[in-house]
């Protein structure tokens, strides 16, 4: 049994898609970080850095095995079930550069451009503008990317998928006033039509709610 | 043969360090980023987000490969090499959540107050107050971890260590003043003279130079 705490977030979504698509028996423990839940000290004690979403695999090898960050959840699961990230060979090192890049890249800096653009107090045209530009570029690499190949790391869908689609959504939606001036994506919106279109992905999408 | 494509920044240092730690046979190829170099075709075509670093391995199984984002450069070369990752076990995602939370967390973070308290033409006080807080947090976080464990990943020096290193030092460098206001960080400081000392940090530092 693995116990996945998180919230109905981009980042907590990645955990909660995973967990459906590769079949595991998981239990949701909702961590309400509206009411700083994720300070608590017996999270804390699971996720250091004080987010979700965070894992505890009670029947990991060795004992029970908690994981934070949703990149590393990612790796771990995919190890761990065989699936959606291969083994060893170049399609493994495809899918972590992308997964990467979703970690470092499209992850803070979209969320830099929500927080900047929809819920600061103060508006702050240079960095609405920082943020907006850099949003803009990093989903046109991504777009790119996607005009050569199905999906990030080449025919096969991956972790690196499933870490970057509920970010690649949010640029339809929540930031889609932000990203007004942004070009058509065609190759971006084929592949998020092609991901939505899942089953898992569709289920983890309503986690935790 | 291993081709570094670098530059001397902290994302640069952490494939330098690690192909120095390895002890990998490998040839740096500067890509100078204050003169745009990381746009050059050749060089898209190896890193589609324009960032150094990245490598390209001559002698992979199965023909050459490049591969970018610092993060996934340094699990490639662990795996490749059998060094500074476990193969498997908790050790292995132990060494993961420090090495996402590097890429995910303290760079980009730590990142962005460097443009905002030292470089922006613009000095924006609420985004200034932004990134001085997280950055203090999350520099607060890994003195946490640095006070329960030698290394971040537990007992043994990891991609992890390798992954903070540079910027965790610029929190003592660059980033001094505009983090005048942060508590003592014992452990850290401890951690950062430890890795600091090791001759393969002290010649990777120095690369492109
Ligand atoms: N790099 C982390 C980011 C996780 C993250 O930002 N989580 C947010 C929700 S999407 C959170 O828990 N925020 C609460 C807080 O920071 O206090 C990951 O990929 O897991
Ligand atoms: N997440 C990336 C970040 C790499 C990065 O930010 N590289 C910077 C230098 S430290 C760069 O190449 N900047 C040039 C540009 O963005 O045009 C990684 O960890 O590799």
């Amino acid at each position: 049994m693995i116990d996945l705490y998180t919230w109905g977030t981009p980042n907590g979504h990645k955990a909660a898609i995973m967990l459906e698509e590769v079949g595991a028996d998981y239990r949701v423990k909702p961590v309400d970080i509206s009411k700083d839940e994720q300070f608590a000290p017996d999270f804390l004690r699971i996720s250091p850095n004080n987010k979700i979403p965070a894992i505890v695999d009670h029947d990991a090898d060795g004992g029970p095995l908690s994981v934070f960050e949703s990149g590393a959840i990612l790796v771990y699961l995919a190890d761990k079930f065989g699936q959606l990230l291969p083994a060893s060979g170049p399609g493994r090192y495809k899918a972590l550069e992308w997964l990467f890049w979703q970690v470092g890249g499209l992850g803070p800096m979209l969320g830099q451009l929500a927080f900047f653009a929809n819920r600061a107090p103060d508006k702050l045209p240079p960095a609405i503008s920082r943020f907006t530009d850099e949003s803009i570029r990093l989903l046109g690499v991504m777009d790119k990317r996607l005009g050569e190949a199905a999906f990030l790391a080449g025919d096969d869908y991956s972790v690196a998928d499933i870490a970057c689609y509920h970010w690649a959504l949010v640029s339809r939606e929540g930031l889609r006033d932000a990203l007004a001036d942004m070009p058509d994506r065609p190759n971006l919106n084929r592949w998020l039509d092609a991901v939505g279109a899942r089953p898992a992905v569709q289920k983890g999408m309503k986690i935790p709610n």
